[in-house]
């Protein structure tokens, strides 16, 4: 019989298996899905608009499969497509992790106690229709809503990102808001955490499954959340398209036993499937296209983790 | 042709013909449900599960059409049971609006630009696939994070409740914080957001468009988030099965033109969904109790209004 798994632990020796801490983002952007998947007239409301968004990632997860670990659906981007859209998102889950990829729904829910638990079943629960390897929550509500998540993590040995510090231009507008008594209100909610993360560690290697989204458009912030939280996987938006480089996206990483910095995954969604010259007409041309892009952020993420 | 539909101008003007502002949340918790709907096993991914949904709340729309000005549907429990579920909520929309009723969607979204902008576009756009009234948002990301939805709610004359103080026990963990310089986040909160609702208001009652959300539960913060936020709807919870009684839920109204409180909606959802005597096996039965629960609340909130 398998033990259960463990998300952090699987997720850990699997990158430092492929050298690399690149997350793959899917974010189907209508107006950018390339023309050689293009089908119909693209509306959201379509049914073969949804079809070409399934073609269009399916072959993506091919490209991609085996030179990452874990690739990361925005799934604001399927619901825009109806119920059909999230049809789609549940085969493509399916075909990821038929593939070897680990899949981590963006999904940034956030509710009160049994609103949560609803969430966390259908994305995490033994019985999920949408069976992820981890979700990403939001904290606004309190850290009681955050429990459900964190009791069916630790059931199913699944992971959850909890957003700290995101890398929108307004993100300070409340995650830095300076405290009564000192710190901020993101150093504030990641000590909280810290305690919480302790119970998810995992035996192999010590990271655990409470991890936390920050921003590599704040590599100074990221630096104190690795102070605050030694062990919790880093969620690291906002490296490529949104305007950080690798080696802010890797502030927040530790040296791991090979010398190479880890401790995380550093998405990029446009930099990745919506790379130029993938616009092009012929599917050799689109393939290439695609690889070069993972093979350029690949480099430019190992360089900056020597 | 028609003019523009303002949310809060509408909204306002039907509490005001019912005489109380009751609203009717549709959280359809699968073990709840009523012997007389049971379809099958009742387990998530059984397709018969999603059908006694739309059977059991379909009968309830058509039960409170008529008695109340609006329904919050929960979109976690139609999540939950996978694509279905949504095709489900989508029909419910359809049949709701039909009757007579506006839908606020709870969903409590929110995400960086683009993304938020696609969650905006599915539930309140113009193409909208789950077209809502208004739906919930969470701030925590950032106000830029909240403009997609504020600009499309304002191009579609649509609404949207920004959570500021919940319901939940936890609801202080990050909103209470005391920060520097004085008063709370929830307060700093809500002083951002005065400034935009102003933008939303309507002309014919003055209300704006961009409401809150103030937790029944939190009576006296109700008192301050009036004083911040003269002008927004309150959408609250807690009131019923949550533990807060009618007086508490008003706290935060303010007397009207006819001279009865007014300013936003109290949602229940447990005790108008599954109260005493619900579980009984005639329709007749559930009907009664039904009719039952709506007019004790209905009772209860006039009688705290005037």
């Amino acid at each position: 019989m398998d033990a259960t798994p463990h998300f952090a632990d699987d997720l850990v020796e699997c990158l430092r298996e492929l050298g690399h801490p690149l997350c793959a983002g899917l974010d189907p952007h209508l107006d950018l899905v390339p023309p050689l998947f293009r089908q119909g007239t693209m509306a959201p409301g379509d049914p073969e608009t949804a079809r070409a968004v399934e073609v269009f990632l399916r072959e993506f997860l091919h490209r991609v499969a085996g030179r990452v670990a874990i690739v990361k659906p925005q799934i604001a981007f399927f619901e825009r497509l109806g119920p059909e859209g999230l049809a789609v998102l549940a085969r493509l889950v399916k075909v990821a992790r038929g593939l070897g990829l680990r899949v981590l729904l963006d999904a940034k829910r956030g509710d009160v106690g049994s609103t949560a638990a609803a969430y966390a079943a259908a994305y995490l629960g033994r019985d999920a229709v949408l069976p992820a390897d981890a979700m990403t929550v939001n904290p606004y509500l309190g850290l009681d809503t955050l429990e459900p998540f964190l009791e069916t993590a630790a059931d199913t040995g699944r992971g959850v990102f909890v957003l700290v510090k995101t890398s929108n231009p307004g993100a300070g507008d409340l995650q830095d808001r300076r405290l009564e008594g000192g710190g901020t209100l993101y150093e504030a909610l990641a000590g909280e955490l810290g305690k919480r993360s302790e119970a998810l560690r995992g035996e192999r290697t010590g990271y655990s499954s409470l991890g936390i989204v920050a921003g590599a458009t704040w590599p100074g912030e990221s630096e104190r959340l690795r102070e605050l939280l030694p062990r919790s996987l880093f969620l690291v938006p906002g490296y490529g398209a949104q305007g950080a480089g690798a080696e802010e996206a890797l502030r927040g990483f530790v040296r791991g036993p090979g010398g190479s910095l880890e401790g995380g995954i550093v998405n990029s969604s446009r930099g990745l499937l919506f790379p130029a010259g993938s616009a092009s007409a012929g599917s050799h041309a689109w393939e290439r296209a695609i690889d070069d892009a993972v093979d350029r952020a690949v480099g430019e993420l190992r360089e900056a983790a020597r």
